[in-house]
């Protein structure tokens, strides 16, 4: 195995080389050969899908899992959107000169070998490769089990395709041992991984940032909330609410726990509750909001609990310190709103809540790389370190210093 | 012991907020502290150097232990220094407008808390103190068992200081167990300590970077190279590599293994000879290099030696090739430089040495915070990710995005 990492990283020093035109024609035969090659694609993706039937997968995730010529096209496509990015390797982030002569240029360059591991979807195998293509690195991806061999004729496709324009096909590679000890064997890679990324659930994501002695960015939880204060526009309120729960539930920039300030309880609790029940949200109060509508009560395990379901959890607060306070304990510092038309308390808000996004009135599902304008996403980040919040290709890159002299020494 | 990171971590929300002018007159009036109570320093200092004479410590420790008051008084001068350093907190550093009129505003903010491990200096207990500070953040130190007393009492003027301008002491704090296994315990506080420094000797740092479950900054060995290339200027080669030999050999940008092309060998090994003994510099040289010069040979252990000390290792290449292959197998990622007057070869260099710094007719031992202008330094970054080379003030910050709109939901 040890030899895979070997070339994968020898790989990485050619990739980091090549130039945008490079790259972008790359990135685009691969998303041709992808569609030229979409049979053996759905018919590996058929044994994964016979597969998962076999062991009684849920529909979710079937569906997560399945291939057909539409979602290939998709996949390819994605591929082209990658292309399309700006180059990142070699910007000059900033430059000076010194008091001695010496020219100073801090210069984006690429991070090296990155090990993303993921679970089912497989398009995720073709956009984890783009990426870190585009911003030149060489991967070694580890996907879902359920997925293997529509992943393994994916990166197939795509090591062809470096092969045939005399690339070293290790710049994309697949982890040989797909058992967790792979896994468990590569995060402790340091001399020849420079990034892992896990995308997953949380005992993933646990035991990876745990266990790794690679540099981990992770992608965590998302325990949303929207305080809705006293001098909130109602309309906007109501709006943001129902589009931030129920616009998509299951992910991770959802609404989870509603605050609600308790001076616009009475006029703002009866319509959210009319508006979230005709939208099939089940609603669970803290005691102070069950005097005002009748809702199921909410223990204190509700206001720890990502639901990414039609659950919301509803508490009154009696102020923005309040609110500030519930989200500090609660939150898992991702991203959190404020809906209201005072400007000193929006302030307070988004200077005192330690998220990665705080919005003042807008929903939390903008926190989002193609939202933000960022292309594709490697995802949304939950460290504090490198890389916070959405993720672009940008994130992908490190810097170095380049200095130049004309015979400088220190004195 | 969680109950003081607790209230470090509740200290880490005061230190956030405060602004630039609040904490320039803190640390001026620590820095007046230290010299209105420089006895008690030294008093404590006279302990800590007992024991270490007791102990058997060499003249070197000793010496870096030892405070008298024009030591103190340049401590207390590196405070006021660094209440010279622009605030870098609240900086926006991008921000656009998306389509939708959402307003993105991407805003450095502090870490929180962070950890820092070093060795004997006691001057670095306020430097770190005061960097943290100056960034916003709450910081718990663990400096070296032998300067446990001086540590304590310098720390003790800190928090007072705090203290007697209604400041939470807890923003400077000491780690309570000062032994190996305080410092186990603390990286594994992932709950409370957002970064972990770590400085001082090889073992040390691997043990954090091996054990810490919080994300590490680590300031690890600088194995540096020269390479003079056949156009080198022989004047500049030999001034170079002279300064970054002998000028300061302990550190860790210090030259430890000069490359030399074959092609200049014959002309510019006989005259750094000559130069390198006149500044009592051992030197030990590939077999090829003793066909040229009478000096001892090098084995293959050389090549991989941070000598930290007046030797120096030579080895003759055929080309850059040869040479950046060379830096890639034994180099640290610390500092490289090339010593050429062809544009073409120095281009190839610095793109492909992938060092923190690479430089092209210029002393590695510019490698430096102060040298850099960053004001102080918090060291020497060897990490890839967050922060790269010399680190200041703005690198013990992190990002988020405050997000402003007026209603907008996600489609």
């Amino acid at each position: 195995m040890i030899e895979v990492l070997q070339k994968v990283k020898d790989a990485s020093k050619t990739v980091a080389m090549l130039n945008g035109k490079e790259k972008r024609d790359i990135l685009n035969k691969m998303a041709d050969n992808l569609e030229k090659y979409s049979n053996e694609i759905i018919e590996a993706n058929k044994k994964d899908m016979d597969y998962a039937k076999e062991n009684n997968l849920n529909s979710a995730l079937l569906d997560r899992l399945f291939l057909d010529e539409k979602r290939v096209t998709s996949m390819a496509n994605a591929l082209r959107d990658i292309a399309k990015l700006k180059n990142p390797v070699g910007r000059i982030i900033d430059g000076w000169r010194l008091d001695n002569g010496l020219e100073i240029q801090k210069v984006k360059i690429p991070i090296g070998v990155i090990g993303i591991i993921y679970e089912s979807r497989p398009n995720v195998t073709s956009d984890a490769a783009g990426l870190t293509f585009m911003s030149g690195n060489a991967c070694i991806l580890k996907g879902g089990k359920e997925a293997f061999h529509s992943n393994r004729v994916i990166i197939e496709i795509l090591r062809n395709t470096l092969k045939e324009n005399n690339l070293p096909e290790d710049i994309v590679s697949l982890l040989p041992d797909y058992s967790r000890s792979g896994v468990e064997w590569l995060i402790k890679q340091d001399k020849y991984l420079d990034l892992i990324i896990p995308r997953g659930g949380e005992s993933l994501i646990r035991f990876v940032s745990e266990n790794s002695k690679v540099p981990v960015v992770k992608h965590d939880k998302g325990l949303c909330h929207i305080y809705v204060h006293k001098d909130a526009d109602i309309k906007k309120a109501l709006k943001i609410s129902i589009n931030a729960k129920v616009q998509r539930p299951g992910v991770c920039n959802a609404l989870e726990t509603l605050l609600v300030d308790r001076d616009i309880a009475a006029k703002f609790l009866p319509e959210i509750k009319e508006e979230m029940q005709k939208n099939e949200v089940e609603l669970r109060g803290c005691e102070i909001t069950l005097e005002y509508i009748d809702i199921n009560p909410a223990s204190e395990e509700d206001w720890n609990t990502e639901y990414l379901d039609k659950i919301l959890s509803i508490k009154i607060v009696d102020n923005v310190n309040e609110a500030i306070e519930h989200i500090e304990k609660y939150g898992s510092g991702h991203s959190d709103s404020i809906i209201t038309e005072n400007f000193s308390v929006a302030e307070e808000f988004l200077n005192r809540v330690d998220s990665a996004c705080v919005y003042v009135n807008a929903s939390t599902r903008f926190t989002d790389g193609g939202e933000f304008g960022f292309g594709a996403e490697v995802g949304i980040s939950t460290n504090k370190l490198h890389a916070r919040g959405p993720m672009g290709i940008d994130d992908l890159t490190t810097y170095k210093y380049k200095i130049l002299g004309n015979g400088q020494i220190r004195k």
